[in-house]
């Protein structure tokens, strides 16, 4: 059987992230393609119930260090017993966040030491690295006034956190893209919503069959 | 104020660690002496329920690397908000289990890597590192007789574990007594109670007053 296909989707607060993983699900499910679209934090029973601790704040806040430490445990269950297993099976998997997330929000922003970031990835990934990461990139002004119009109350621990954190956010990711060319591609998600799935699409078709 | 002292006991199941705390913590009260007498995992609300999920497995299992970033996710809360402030005020600080039972339980005998236990144990514990570590050292057969007998559940998910695992645990203990002499000090764990407590006694005073 051929070996599936993994997309993580990364990016800042309203950068449409989830929206546009969603549009790419229903496009490659309505050609036969097997699809997982899967999310982080949560994925597994275990990843959802430490969301509820980390997003919710069922009972209290967290460090940026003791974050990175549960976002990784989440990780580690979430690649081992659902994203490792739909890969090998064939699938198009496609996760909304993963390993980038936390070198951004808690590396990079949150100021936790890149080595441990980096044993932390190593320990929840292993070689589950993703063949093709889309950054949806978005200045800050604009993806939080984006976010604080939806409404969502489910990442304003983050939203909340002002225009400085946003930037360091923006950095991260551009960094990231530098450094990892091959499997990084900036998406600019300023556009409207038809032309930022194209050109999602055109990244992820000229990976697939490129 | 004087600084405080902390101290850790460490060992396997079924080894008197926790009726020697209360010992302990009781007589030090006695003397008049501010004590906090805290645990692993737990400790604080968010260790509380990083304890439901682990050890009560509320929404499955989880691998040793997963469980030695929770562990070490609720450690850095529990330092930081519980016993670096305790120490700071002058309390002697008795904590039943702490990093030495991640390095041994998910290290040594769970197989994580050491690199990755490593950086876990230096983002979460920093420079609290214990003044000193009581080992309470049994052999794995008498211990797991005795957790048996007492019917715990709690730990339930490593009495099931067999000889061999057990065995590790205590290779592991025995390798950081002898590592850090100057922090641990085994104790003779199948003496009858009043005994180990006499030498757990014997122990802190020397730390204490030495």
């Amino acid at each position: 059987m051929k070996r599936g296909f993994f997309i993580t989707l990364e990016g800042g607060e309203g950068s449409g992230k989830s929206t546009q993983g969603k549009r790419l699900a229903d496009h490659f499910r309505s050609r036969g393609r097997d699809v997982v679209l899967t999310r982080e934090p949560g994925g597994t029973p275990q990843g959802e119930a430490l969301r509820a601790l980390l997003v919710r704040g069922d009972t209290g806040t967290w460090s940026p260090a003791s974050e990175a430490m549960l976002m990784s445990a989440a990780r580690e269950v979430h690649v081992r017993t659902v994203i490792a297993p739909a890969i090998a099976a064939g699938a198009l998997v496609i996760s909304d966040r993963f390993m980038d997330s936390t070198r951004v929000y808690q590396g990079h922003a949150g100021g936790v030491p890149a080595d441990v970031i980096a044993a932390l990835e190593r320990a929840a990934v292993g070689d589950c690295v993703p063949d093709l990461t889309l950054i949806f990139d978005l200045s800050a002004e604009e993806g939080l006034a984006r976010a604080t119009s939806r409404g969502s109350d489910c990442e304003d621990r983050f939203e909340r956190k002002g225009r400085d954190f946003h930037d360091k956010l923006r950095d991260g990711f551009h960094a990231i893209a530098l450094a990892e060319p091959h499997r990084c591609v900036l998406i600019d998600a300023a556009q409207d919503l038809d032309a930022v799935q194209a050109a999602v699409l055109k990244a992820v078709e000229a990976r697939l069959h490129g």
